[in-house]
């Protein structure tokens, strides 16, 4: 058993707190990895909201679902994270969420994840989260612009109120180019 | 089930490569509370080695290893670790090793572990590390003189190369204080 990369280390954390049932958020669809991941999670008793503003990055993941057997729980919506709010009733309670940073792989690269909507997407979710509950973000940085945005979110991070948040990182540390780490936000 | 802390997440680290009739090394034996957990690991036919400089922390943690019938597997040395290259042959392999970095709670707040010491154990106990192996140092850094400790100890892992070591830190970083955070080291 080796230890395990950010990636496969954000599933673990969130099977720990998302189950059937439950209401998630997979705030950056892409290649729809992660909104697979939840819908197994969740079963068809619960729902997965997932956004993405790459419509072909949408198209290919409804595909996988559907041929998964899994479309039922899932609302694709083509529209950036930071709008996530209009999609959430005030007492809608989330017990997982999972940003994927920067940019698609194998899509276009000048599209990325910016520290302003990222971090609303957030807060917002911050506001709808269970206890218990994880939004999970994992960090690249190697990109142009990556810096900026991991730099933002981790300060965001480092003033959340350890009384009711716990904020855990996580990542390689002797890795020449940069690999992406975890940040995992909990609700006590 | 809540994110694990350092300490925590220490032994579940280690429970994942260490097994019975390994060798291992606990290189800050203090309490006992890793020299216990270590003998359950490795099991009478393992060995654990055990270094304290303080005598009132062995003479305790041998009165505990007696009282739980884990002593025949265990061999505590009242020396420093930077010794632990005395009490291993040359064709020693060990599967994981453990520091708690800093003073011993309820010790002599006098008494801590220093950067040179600790890296010269950790240089000596990489040579002797199986694939698939971890040094697990968890690192406080709170006290006079941690913060030296804990980027000299941080610096030598950024350096390990990629290709023979993953180095994972793994820590939260939104606590007012200063809780320990984990370093891991696994071989490849």
């Amino acid at each position: 058993m080796n230890l395990p990369n950010a990636l496969t280390y954000s599933h673990t954390l969130l099977s720990e707190c998302v189950g059937p049932g439950d209401t998630v958020v997979d705030a950056t669809v892409g290649n729809g990895h992660d909104t697979l991941f939840l819908a197994n999670q969740v079963g068809r008793t619960g729902r997965v909201i997932g956004f993405d503003i790459q419509p072909a990055a949408l198209k290919a993941t409804q595909t996988q679902l559907t041929l998964t057997g899994l479309a039922s729980q899932v609302d694709l919506h083509a529209t950036g994270h930071e709008h996530v709010g209009e999609f959430l009733t005030a007492d809608t309670l989330i017990t997982g969420a999972i940003f994927n940073l920067g940019y698609l792989p194998g899509g276009d690269k000048s599209l990325i994840t910016r520290p302003n909507t990222t971090l609303s997407a957030v807060k917002v979710l911050l506001a709808h989260l269970r206890r218990g509950g994880r939004i999970i973000l994992v960090v690249y940085s190697g990109h142009p612009g990556g810096q900026t945005e991991q730099e933002a979110v981790v300060a965001f991070c480092q003033q959340l109120p350890q009384r009711t948040y716990q904020v855990l990182r996580y990542g390689f540390i002797n890795q020449i180019h940069h690999p992406p780490f975890l940040l995992a936000i909990e609700r006590r």
